[in-house]
């Protein structure tokens, strides 16, 4: 049997869809959550110097919070059938990827005016946009982003979402957008889930 | 027979590594290059308002280089043989996805004194790390950058590096990089890729 080692910094984040991957696998990992002022420490033993990283049976370094979770769901039936599923799963999580990385590139701007310059269309144009698309996929796939069943990228959207609600600072899934609403509402009722969400340290992002 | 159309504008970049494997797989395809004027136009028929998209039989509608190259690479011997070798083939893609969305933030910001100021940093810090490390996974892996073998994150890598090059303004891979030169030199070698190389329309970008 594997062990399971997760190494991020205190929060959600990108982390988040490897922990509720291996929690819905009801797999046993050593969350090692370290504090901001220890990266530096760390930093040279990840392999690109980012996290997070999954240490597995104690001396394979998996990095790539994505590619994590695509290799995970070949374990537990939750990647695709064929290749053409898993080529909608992986479209899907590509544009979600280009979504945070549209916020984030709001959210980490170090130059205040080039910051608040982004505001305005990121608010206005670039999150309806993307939020309008994702209910789409899920209107057409009964519920889910993809294939209309169950997979992993609609598990890693929903671990990622306080996260991207956090750095857009609003509620991306509210009421106008009812398939997220109730794909969000039925990963968080997976019984394996709702342990982690429930036994979890709390934090904001 | 699968016919295909690939839409892009008038360059390289995301849809390089799509046209090299395409042609490594010695399908013909439609190579859409439209003006910048006719973007307006054409947004709103592509999925997420973004290219490249590969159109295949006419009708479905492939978005995400990324995506669409590890699809392709399934049909053609260039995917891993297991689920860890798929790992770190997607490992080796993320990083360097991430690695060109850096340079990226660089060459597309649209703040001059914001722009200016990553300059320093981008140049001097992030891509030596990254180089270095790409060089390394090419060390370690017989000259590839994933299981010492020929993948598609190789030819993606390939495909991509002149629109790398000209947003970094350098040549990435010098004399400095052994491994990662002869591995672009390999690649150019390739027949199918040598031919459509030497017939595609050239750009600096």
């Amino acid at each position: 049997m594997s062990t399971y080692k997760l190494s991020y910094f205190k929060g959600k984040a990108l982390a988040e869809p490897i922990r509720f991957m291996l929690s819905y696998m009801e797999k046993d990992f050593e969350d090692h959550r370290f504090e901001r002022e220890d990266w530096p420490k760390l930093k040279p033993s990840m392999p690109f110097g980012k996290v997070p990283v999954l240490e597995v049976d104690g001396y394979k370094q998996f990095h790539q919070s994505g590619a994590i979770c695509r290799y995970l769901a070949k374990q537990c039936g939750l990647a695709g059938s064929d290749p053409e599923e898993d080529l909608k799963i992986d479209m899907a999580y590509d544009e979600l990827n280009d979504f945070r990385a549209a916020i984030a590139s709001y959210h980490y701007d170090a130059n205040e005016e080039s910051k608040n310059s982004k505001w305005e269309p990121l608010n206005t144009t670039t999150i309806p946009y993307y939020m309008e698309r994702f209910e789409n996929l899920g209107k057409s796939n009964k519920g889910y982003l993809a294939n209309a069943k169950l997979s992993w990228v609609d598990i890693y959207f929903v671990a990622l979402l306080d996260y991207l609600n956090f750095m857009a600072k609003q509620d991306l899934v509210g009421d106008d957008k009812p398939a997220l609403r109730k794909l969000v509402n039925e990963v968080h009722a997976i019984p394996a889930i709702k342990q982690w969400v429930e036994k979890s340290p709390q934090s904001d992002w």
